[in-house]
């Protein structure tokens, strides 16, 4: 495990406020400048500076409506709202890159499998391969409504449908067009081979499909599968699907048992452990020098806005945090929804009382993630510690003040991960999946896409 | 009419073949690139040095597969697939220029409404202004099957459903958010007023959504909306919705005839009739000499496929054209759709049966276009002439061998038009809007459109 090269993502989102809430207003700030193309390619090249792996861009399809019953602390203070598409980034910010991956985060429940599967197809293509899918079934109830169901499905039989729409996608990317079906001769006029494209036929309880993919074989054809389900049968789906997981961060301890346990669920569904790449989230303020980045953490704090964190946390838990105060105890009572928020909130916390405090206590930077702050050096240490301790293979790291925080990270925190021998000094050749899993471009059996395959 | 600037589009697909079938394997054309960033950044830049108002992209959600009952013609020959989706090629593009308009074309039948719009918006926003969408209501089968219905719905109830989907998305675009709901408050810390911010309720046969737009206003609000509906209830859609028209070339004559109704059509619809663009496609080979550009047309010719274009007529018309041979008449029998194919075929012509032969005799350069060819000179009087005849605003310029023959249009034909005072000699500012209709950035009443505005 030791002296492994750790993973990098940047951990964004194409919206003003993504998990550090109130930042955009400090001067340096770029973030709300996310409606321009030259706002992401500079990002891209930053990233691509710094060997990052890749950019991981979160997305939500609703609005977080739970705190005070209304979307206006999500407006004000532009929590994740706006929300502009993540994937029509990608062929901009490809355009000036060749190496960093994309990570895009889509909502399959809200997508027709046909034609998502030829977006996804068209960005591989035009990215050469560095194409990543986070997985999402959808989770808030806002975004059922904006979409036209009168409320979310019942948790497991989203699994299910899910399920069938992996099948159905998985047909599309890997058993529709063979290798060899793109001849492209034109001495003899025939750009693809008839006999080596299949149609797809599908008949399922949610989705029914009858044709050829739209497009020929991208460089991955399946891109790369992220999934960041925490539940257990949104683990049962990631232990099936994903190439990298992405685990919530809940402390070294509970950690590095969640990484067990997956590693050992992995094994048991018959797929190699160390064929799944597993990451968690941490933020990170790095300086020159640990007083440097100390004044840099007490600058970006004095921008940073909790209480927007609290209205988010409330549409994660379901518990509308505006109506506690204080030192008020926050005890929810009822249903279902609100026993799995009480988990959430009571998570890794032995004894005492949730309150509004010391939840807000927790939020120093406008967001859930407490910063690891130093010069480069000790954040080097943590992150290797960390890794180490838990047996992640890498993190997300979360935006802070953008761009500036991830050149911290590619100038400052990179350098000293390499010198240690933990970070790579040049990207490896090929796609993403090569790249993050050093196999072959594309999906390799055991893994259930591959199995679609005509000669797999 | 006379000494009115014409307007000119690109008309391409993302796509090997797209109207002139078989020229991919000419040696200097490059179609087969369509998968790269750099083949579309150039042809843009191409675009934009010839003062082409905008790049019209086509798309398909299904396949042609009524020549030959298989879809084996449309592989070997690349008839518009494999197809890839046109969306996301516009943000490399914009990239990479500052006035080209981008008019891309989108199925509604198969999108989420909400969703669609907000990828609008984010086009939008990326491209500064510059987006339209050209209206598909869907005329393949194939497409139908590929999506899970079991078959086309009626023709009328699919633009009533069409309909309904264009009140969604304009309440999306311009009622959700007011003019001045984005502050960007640094110093009060708010992004946007709530009370500025309108949530979208709708309850419809077809679609129902309670939802806040998840984009900010983009430039445009609405994008440019282009239309090509033929059909009767296609047309009274395209009177009420679209700022551009497309309409089918159907020789001088019949094409000033319908383009006399259509504007009379509008006024009686409450527009100004001055309002909307009208064009036609053509397709044009300019060379320095008509020589030089009889050359290029017999160059061409070589390597063009008629065949193909025969198996993309199959589907238009819904007539297995290969269950007919040479001088043999073509006399398709019953149903509906056989008829509307007859007609198809039979218009804009008086006298003798069809057959494989004559439709293959008019597919010059793999399609239903016969050149207009010549020395720049001839070929803008031409364009002149075709445009005073019919009262058309300008033309598609069907992609012949790509880029060369935009680029002959850019570097000879646009600088000819410009002499005699009928093409631009700059790109006027602002939105694709504001360039192409000369109004505001975004729709003015009595556009339907701008009514749902809440201070139209």
């Amino acid at each position: 495990m030791a002296c492994r090269e750790l993973l990098l993502n940047a951990f964004d989102m194409n919206t003003v406020g993504h998990l550090a809430h109130g930042l955009w207003r400090h001067p340096r700030d770029r973030a709300t400048d996310y409606k321009d193309i030259a706002y992401w390619q500079d990002l891209a090249r930053t990233l691509e500076r710094g060997l990052f792996d890749g950019l991981f861009l979160a997305d939500t399809t609703g609005v977080y409506d739970v705190y005070g019953g209304s979307a206006d602390a999500a407006l004000r203070h532009a929590i994740q709202l706006p929300a502009n598409d993540p994937a029509v980034l990608v062929p901009a910010m490809a355009a000036v890159t060749e190496h960093l991956g994309f990570g895009i985060t889509v909502n399959l429940s809200h997508e027709p499998p046909y034609l998502f599967a030829r977006r996804m197809s068209t960005l591989d293509h035009l990215s050469r391969g560095r194409l990543g899918w986070n997985i999402v079934t959808g989770f808030l109830d806002s975004s059922a409504r904006a979409t036209g169901s009168s409320g979310l499905t019942g948790h497991d039989a989203r699994y299910e449908r899910a399920d069938e729409f992996m099948d159905v996608v998985y047909q599309l990317w890997e058993a529709s067009w063979d290798d060899d079906a793109v001849v492209a001769d034109a001495l003899r006029g025939v750009y693809a081979e008839p006999s080596r494209v299949h149609r797809v036929r599908h008949d399922g309880p949610h989705y029914q499909i009858d044709a050829i993919h739209l497009s020929e074989p991208s460089p991955q054809r399946t891109p790369v599968l992220y999934q960041a389900g925490a539940s257990a049968r949104g683990i049962a789906f990631a232990i099936k699907h994903a190439e990298c997981l992405f685990i919530p961060n809940q402390g070294r301890a509970a950690t590095a048992s969640l990484v067990k346990t997956l590693r050992e669920r992995i094994a048991e569904a018959g797929r190699d452990p160390g064929s799944v790449r597993i990451l968690t989230s941490l933020e990170v303020i790095v300086g020159q020098t640990g007083a440097e980045a100390n004044d840099k953490l007490a600058d970006y704090r004095r921008h940073a806005e909790p209480r927007a964190a609290l209205a988010q946390f409330a549409s994660a838990t379901g518990i509308d945090l505006s109506r506690y105060e204080g030192d008020e105890p926050i005890r929810p009572a009822g249903g279902e929804a609100i026993q799995s928020a009480h988990d959430a909130i009571t998570r890794g916390s032995a004894t005492g009382a949730w309150t509004v405090n010391r939840l807000l206590a927790g939020m120093t930077l406008g967001g859930r993630f407490t910063p690891i702050v130093g010069a480069a050096a000790e954040v080097a240490t943590e992150l290797i510690d960390w890794a180490d301790a838990t047996g992640v293979d890498g993190f997300n790291l979360v935006r802070t003040v953008t761009p500036e925080g991830f050149a911290d990270i590619a100038d400052l925190l990179v350098p000293e991960l390499q010198t240690r021998g933990r970070f790579k000094r040049a990207y490896a050749p090929g796609t993403l999946r090569e790249k993050l899993l050093g196999g072959p471009p594309r999906l390799a059996l055991p893994h259930p896409g591959a199995a679609w395959r005509r000669n797999p």
